[in-house]
């Protein structure tokens, strides 16, 4: 049985302790929503005001030179690259997770001209699953989206694949999958492959140029830490920089944009798959955060989340137990992003009450609660504190009050 | 002939005078490139502050529902269709003005099926050419690209033609062209009409709606001085809602994005135009500017942007003649936007000199001098005193230094 002193000592031990105090954490709270908005590095606060009270405000245009703005969406870019295994100049910072998720399918379904079909995760996130219907339903030549579910991949497998689009963790289940196997399976039947790392660039070690992923996208405001609504990025692999033509041709990706000239010339390598002016203020603020995650070793933050996740794990089983609650996330580690994911048919309201004991965590329809695991900022005990409150709220049954029911616009 | 006094008369007697106050301008110099990137309100930083140090920091996802971002791009899109003529529920910010391009040429190409020519000036801004270039080029099914000079537009149009793509003020010149006439002669040849409000909007008085056009776009750091790279926003006719879509369909322009459903069922209205998550930090700091907008009277502007780029012409003539300046911005009111060019066969070392003696103008290849002006932070006689200094870089010859031939990347 673990007890609230043996993660003390882990709290004590721990490499990455030092990092939590980098951060402007919400006072009196303990957070766990790191997976959907992450914490507030106090860097990029003190960068936000550089940027706003000099860069902007006295140096104007000249910026665009001066601080280097012109230059932020690559250098960015390359620093996002050094997080998920891919070498500089294949990752961009842009537009949303969206967007670059419509340039990736669209590139990749032009690369394969004979193949109509994007297969995805029918569990997949909506927005990967809802770009792929756009971008089919408008272009009506064929291209279609098929859906399946992820353990019977090999089933939708076939010479009409162009694309497989898949998010590396579940953002409902927890669940990571094998980007290695699954990439080269995909390619075995001639497709490209495109990752969505939304749920886990950040959290775990991740290697695309070894795995030979084709296409990622990601965002920069959950486990970068990079604010809400934090610009995206996207990646492309060196090999296919030649071929590829993204449907989006802003002056950004031109090759002189500068010069101001009629004709479209697509910049050489990823910067090609810029489109308008970036927005520096946004991100100013990854750039910070990113800054921040290059300094601790991602095998450390590997290392510890799992230990946090495992002792979560283990505590609402051993706290919690007789209360309708269900492990959604798989127990093996290998198996396990960097959020813990339990099913209780009350979810909403339990959160709720949760969360007015000041343990915040989110709760996806219809039925799950979600807790990430953030190592930089996050304590060993900071989960026994949730997990005893959680058993509180449970045991008490204060989840049924009347003010907790109430439904919010964002869940 | 016009004198300093003069102009301090018009200063006294300004009713846009208080409003220079709330801007936090650079210290000792002259700043006339707010057509290009706007000077900061001091309520944008403040904005940002709270954005940074309160919302994100301490309130975290909660500030979703608690702080009303989830609501921001179309609270703020109404508040800028108070400044362009639009009615409530017309226009949503997002995204970049380029990825607006590409949304509104598309869905304008869906609803003209039997026409598959999109024109455009030839002296368009260059990421609207590309844009469009760039879905021609990539849907490969005729669509194609048509560029004319504006004022042989009608050579232009025909049975063929699915919309015509224009931008309001010209970058380079600073023409204002005739937002009623020709949108009337874009409908009588059966196309639509989308106009790229860059260069006008929060310039000059638009009304989008009386003039019957189909789609805008425009950006939010120019004359909304919105911060650098600031969020961009899109416009569509109520008329058209029911029929247009967007190939981009992302989760934010879902009927219920927080119902995580695996069908797109696109919103009602303008918000189907959302695509991914709002970038919040940049787009709070756009509501803050626009806010300040909204204080000032559009026609008050007009009235005083006429005045300082008449007086900037006037003095240009009489203290610069027989320097090889050639005006390039209509003289006529009516067809001028807020900002006069002036050509020079040495534009680029002419203005880093007038830069070095604290006027910052910018230059656009391969000869154009730019000097925007904006109403609500500059003075009468910052214009004497900009063609002082200009008068004294010509007749010095001080732009023939070296250090001032250097170019930058960014001009």
């Amino acid at each position: 049985m673990t007890t609230r002193p043996d993660l003390e000592a882990l709290d004590r031990a721990d490499p990455l302790a030092p990092f939590r105090e980098r951060f402007a954490l919400p006072r009196g709270q303990l957070y766990f929503v790191g997976n959907s908005l992450g914490a507030m590095p106090k860097a990029s606060a003190e960068r936000m005001r550089r940027v706003v009270d000099q860069e902007w405000s006295q140096d104007l245009v000249r910026s665009w030179n001066r601080h280097g703005w012109v230059d932020l969406p690559q250098r960015l870019g390359d620093k996002i690259g050094r997080l998920i295994g891919a070498a500089p100049g294949e990752t961009v910072a842009c537009d949303s997770t969206s967007v670059n998720l419509f340039k990736a399918l669209a590139m990749a379904v032009k690369l394969r001209p004979g193949r109509r079909v994007i297969v995805s995760d029918a569990d997949n996130f909506p927005t990967d699953l809802y770009m792929a219907q756009g971008l089919s339903g408008w272009l009506g030549d064929g291209v279609e989206l098929r859906t399946v579910a992820l353990d019977r991949l090999d089933s939708a497998l076939g010479e009409d694949v162009a694309v497989v689009s898949l998010s590396h963790v579940n953002y409902r289940t927890g669940e990571l999958f094998d980007m290695a196997a699954i990439t080269r399976k995909v390619h075995d039947c001639g497709a490209l492959m495109l990752w969505d790392l939304a749920h886990s660039a950040g959290a775990l070690p991740i290697e695309l140029a070894a795995c030979g992923a084709d296409f990622a996208v990601g965002c920069g405001y959950k486990y970068f830490n990079g604010g809400p609504g934090a610009p995206a990025w996207i990646h492309v692999a060196e090999r296919l920089h030649a071929q590829v033509r993204s449907p989006l041709t802003g002056w950004f990706g031109h090759e002189r944009p500068f010069a101001f000239e009629g004709h479209y010339a697509p910049a050489a390598g990823i910067a090609s798959l810029l489109v308008g002016t970036p927005p520096i203020l946004s991100m100013s603020a990854l750039e910070a955060s990113v800054d921040l995650m290059l300094e601790a070793p991602m095998a450390q933050i590997r290392e510890k989340s799992l230990r946090l996740s495992a002792a979560f794990i283990e505590l609402v089983e051993q706290h919690c137990a007789g209360h309708g609650l269900q492990l959604v996330t798989p127990r093996e580690p290998g198996r396990r992003g960097s959020q813990v994911c339990l099913r209780h048919a009350q979810a909403w309201p339990v959160m709720q009450a949760l969360i007015a004991r000041g343990v915040i965590g989110d709760v996806r329809a219809p039925d799950i609660l979600r807790f990430g695991f953030t190592p930089l900022y996050l304590r060993y005990t900071d989960v026994w504190d949730a997990v005893s409150a959680l058993a509180e709220v449970l045991r008490s049954g204060e989840w049924q009050r009347e003010e907790f029911q109430l439904r919010a616009k964002v869940t």
